[in-house]
């Protein structure tokens, strides 16, 4: 089977003789790539041309929600991805990873998208920022969608995952993905390719994929396109000093294998439960995916009394583990990825034996002929601090090194000397220990897990990105960011910092700032749709007197007695009061009763209030006013209403801030009144 | 007189022959330069184990305080700085941007991070992710310090400006700063470090100078090191593709200089205001700094119709530019820095010339012989679509080029092809013409000034970074982001995502994280000082019961008579209710009375709520009870008080959550009680 790529609305093979790829369980014939005659100038054009603006003419939510149809659709067709990616070596749990993690991702991405995101074009970053005295200049920083492509250069482990952790938050942004994943385990992801186009959910143009090499591909890029690279550190080092690159400023992440460390506490002795989670996270590292996730501990750092120990707890629990075909009864281990792996694996072993003792396993061994089986194995490295090997190099299989270490200072100093890793995971319950360690790695580190009884259950694992947090580490990890929830959207967006007046920022941006103009209509705002209310549309109040008998019955009532409130000669001993005033809760209260328009009608339920200040207080004898308007609509493409934001202004009889805030609302379509 | 070098906390001179710098104006020789002989690993590694630990240390509002009271140090010997910056060709004017530009930088980034940072060494970003069903395992992301040396590289127009507007930010993450300017004005910045360094108010090790070229410097750089650099494109490709640059991952920014374009609106004919102000900016652009910015006007593109309207409007204004040394009277345009920097911009002019035409001044001239003076210089390019020139080629001095076009679809495409700017303006008083431009614009830009009559008067100008709002652009620009208030800061951090329970991150981020461990104490809180009181220390109140006549009265009382608190018919037929509910006021003022501790004591006064969310609907007959716990405490360091966080909690007698919302409070040290 010859693998296609999907370029330009169209599936292509590639020409001439494409490379073989074989299964890592038979070592038979998988399917054949190449990528040779694709004209890749002609795809970013695609992208640019077709996806890209198909892209941005969606807004947010309705992105959020063709990625939730998306991974539904994907989730029915699982059975097929799983049986397929038998011949990558993976159990049936490994290819749960990829591909049930990776259609988590795209559900993660859909519901922070819909919830985090408004339902428009532009993201709003931050609060305007007053630039001017009285306030006719003002700044508000927004976030547009990159005109170009995303050029997604993936991994051999995560043939799905790795695809669809980038196409999410990309796909969000609105910016068109060019996938390329690699080739030993491309059949995989081809194929879920061909049933997301078949799916006809995403935008024509809005997902390409290449089948094989890239080709002149990144000799075309632009400062509006952007690339990422998963891989190995000296490939990743390679593209980023491509000439097209770095000329163009063009945005590159690069996220490379890196010697993660995993730290058991002084205090997680034999017989803790953290010293048991730490046995256990750390074969399990050892041992899924066999081994080759970027995320995986290369390095058990262990106090050093405790480091016979912890060796002996992990040979235990090792030769429980069962490496062979998938398919076979009882096997917990698959097969890494090809031979060549596995030889590979062998190579660095071996270079690690320079300074590392083996302890457990055998490089030379295989479970079976054919595939590309190799048993654990485990390391010591008794001097850590002058050994480079085990800092440096990394053997992307079942293998992992003990590392002794005397003191916090010697732990968080092994630790740094891999130069920057994605994650490092710390097993202590003492959370001074666990605080000295996140101010020690936290600089070095994308991630940093603390594990202990308290979160064990529920934890997700020392090596398991997640779609909310950023997954990517400084330094040998490449300085790449990924994910984290919308700071992995932004990644495809430009900020810009708008300038201008409040009325023009309000209208370009479409939410009100504070000092652009209002509109006043005869109809209350209460009695309009979401449709129908206008950005900057509102009311001003009437004026109500606040009086000392207010002050108490609300006290009373409310059971509020502050004595700011209560007692004149200790309200004027405070520094911020002049004598009694009047309560913060009760000024909201009477501020909704002079806004609120009171019959049924499209403004549904109060959900909520952001952002409340009391500025001016307030003494018996003062009156407030309410201006009172709207602010930013955000029309749900599945629901029958709103959300709908107010900006309320309470002043004084001078005309003083008494209090500001936004109101929340839910508000119906003109379709549920 | 031989410029110095400020070198691990001593001043030392450079060997050998220096370069001879002279003064714009005159062509006499101001200083000598050279930094030969110094040894850079060596500042580097005082930089990593002086300053850095002395500036971690200390908190984010501890620096803050120390940029204040150096830019009143700075401010105090201004006239000093001002003399000196003579000899650069500039201005008064010119000179008032650099010196009170950089120190009102210093002062905004000080107010910023008091304002917008905790008091402590961690910044926490966003809020906690629930990673898991019960709660027990969450996510929290934080920025920590890097640990190495920050290196800016400046560019020679802003000698005091560009050093400060990259200190700053650099200081309050907590990171060192190696400076290094531009040779040809670097007598400025070596004066004013001469005084920062003299006042004593940088802990040692934080600011380090080299006056003269970097050396092998950027060989020793490290993952935990970052680079900036402000200038040439050329320059700063060279830079950004060093190996160890590369090799290490090292956060490089760039900011150089751009094509930057200005629009003229449609609507903006002769006679409007936006028309007159678009012509004052235009020579403002060219004339401020002898048109040396970055961020000046190369391009100003108006409508084809008005072309000879604006080229006669520039063409008036431009004839009052009086160019010559600025201490003689009546002069408004200095020199540029050097005469090969007038050599330089005449070259350029001419090969603008292959596509453009000269429609006002003369490349030939100059003012006086001896400085480096030049004429404005305006071209008019008639087909832009097919110029290259002049969106690539740009002439660093009193040089812009008129460029017509048709509609706005071709005004987007003529900014665009400037292949990204650092910023461009729209001038108009039409804001479908201004969002127009946003969207067309924003992805390849990283400021946009909408510039009209409403803002006119207190706008900043096309030119002019703020310390508020970023400052960079993507492709030809450099792809930098820096300043725009906080965001410059996080610049010089590690984002690190946190993993574990929510007690362990409570204690970590030293932020009471929901589903943290409390503390239960006999003494109320209100009774304790902000020293005293604990994170995670807080009460579970006693119970109401709500009836319907507590909400009757609450209506009648606040005047708020929603239907849904009055008509059971009307609020069962909404559908979020299943009948009449309580006021979302009502239920937080009666929140207070429930944890409000009255007597007077250190909680001074209630400033303000956030985050509130009413997620249960409390319909009569239902009770409430409050856990209040404290979450945050931010004590200022010049103030007798600080502000406390508290997490209010409210639920019903079924243990659902009512209303959750943070309450802001102003707390007393011990010193004031």
């Amino acid at each position: 089977m010859r693998l296609k790529s999907y370029a330009c609305g169209a599936w292509i093979e590639g020409e001439g003789k494409g490379v073989v790829l074989k299964s890592a369980i038979t070592g038979e014939p998988v399917a054949e790539i190449s990528s040779k005659g694709i004209d890749y100038a002609a795809m970013l054009k695609y992208g640019r041309e077709v996806g890209g603006p198909a892209l941005r003419a969606l807004s947010f939510h309705q992105r959020a929600i063709k990625l939730k149809e998306l991974g539904l659709y994907l989730q029915e067709r699982k059975e097929e991805f799983y049986e397929l990616s038998k011949a990558t070596g993976a159990t049936r749990s490994d290819s749960w990873i990829d591909i049930e993690g990776g259609t988590g991702t795209l559900f993660a991405y859909s519901s922070k998208g819909r919830r985090e995101l408004p339902n428009g074009q532009i993201y709003i970053d931050g609060n305007p920022e007053i630039l001017s005295r009285k306030g006719t200049f003002v700044g508000q920083h927004v976030y547009l969608p990159l005109e170009g492509v995303a050029i997604h250069i993936n991994a051999f482990n995560f043939p799905c995952w790795g695809m669809l952790e980038k196409l999410a938050p990309t796909f969000i942004a609105g910016v068109p993905s060019i996938i390329k994943p690699a080739s030993q385990t491309a059949y995989l992801t081809e194929l879920m390719v061909q049933r997301i186009i078949e799916s006809g959910i995403l935008p024509e143009g809005s997902l390409q994929l290449i089948s094989g090499s890239v080709g002149d591909l990144l000799d075309h890029v632009t400062c509006q396109d952007a690339v990422t690279f998963t891989g190995s550190a000296s490939t990743g080092l390679m593209l980023r000093q491509h000439p097209a690159i770095i000329n163009n400023s063009v945005r590159f992440t690069m996220e490379a294998d890196s010697l993660n460390s995993s730290i058991l506490g002084l205090d997680a002795e034999p017989g803790t439960e953290e010293f048991d989670l730490y046995i256990k996270e750390v074969v399990r590292e050892m041992t899924v995916k066999c081994g080759q996730k970027c995320t995986a501990i290369r390095r058990a750092i262990v106090p050093r009394h405790l480091a016979h120990a912890v060796i002996d707890a992990l040979k235990v629990r090792l030769d429980r583990v069962i490496v062979g075909n998938p398919d076979d009864e009882g096997v917990t281990m698959g097969a890494l990825a090809s031979s060549d792996q596995c030889a590979e694996v062998r190579d660095r072993v071996g270079e690690l034996t320079n300074s590392c003792d083996i302890v457990y396993g055998d490089p030379a061994s295989s479970a079976s002929d054919g595939g590309a089986f190799l048993k654990p194995i485990l390391l010591y490295c008794d001097q850590p601090l002058t050994s480079p090997e085990v800092h440096k190099i990394e053997a992307f299989g079942p293998v992992s090194t003990v590392v002794p270490y005397g003191d916090v200072a010697e732990a968080v100093q092994i630790s740094r000397m891999g130069q920057g890793s994605l994650v490092s995971s710390i097993f202590t319950y003492d959370d001074e220990f666990a605080k000295a360690m996140v101010m020690g790695l936290g600089a070095w580190h994308g991630r940093l897990l603390i594990a202990n009884r308290d979160c064990a259950k529920e934890s997700t694992g020392h090596g398991s990105p997640l779609p909310y947090l950023i997954h990517g580490g400084p330094g040998r990890a490449g300085g790449g960011q990924e994910m984290g929830g919308i700071r992995g959207v932004l990644h495809y967006m430009q900020c810009v910092a708008l300038q201008g007046s409040p009325s023009t920022l309000s209208a370009v941006t479409d939410k009100w700032i504070p000092g652009a103009r209002r509109i006043e209509d005869t109809v209350h705002p209460f009695r309009k749709t979401i449709e129908e209310l206008r950005i900057g549309e509102g009311i001003i109040s009437d004026t109500r007197v606040i009086t000392l008998d207010d002050i108490e019955h609300f006290a009373e009532f409310s059971g509020d007695k502050f004595y700011a409130h209560m007692d004149e000669e200790a309200a004027k001993a405070n520094p911020f009061f002049e004598g009694r005033v009047a309560h913060g809760y009760f000024i909201v209260s009477a501020a909704a009763g002079l806004f609120v328009d009171p019959a049924p009608g499209p403004v549904l339920a109060n959900y909520g209030l952001e952002n409340l200040r009391f500025l001016t207080p307030l003494n018996p004898g003062d009156s407030i006013q309410v201006t009172f308007t709207c602010k930013q609509k955000v029309p749900r493409v599945n629901e029958e209403y709103g959300e709908v934001r107010w900006d309320c202004q309470v002043k004084n009889q001078h005309g003083d801030l008494v209090a500001t805030y936004d109101v929340l609302t839910l508000v119906a379509k003109k379709s549920a009144v």
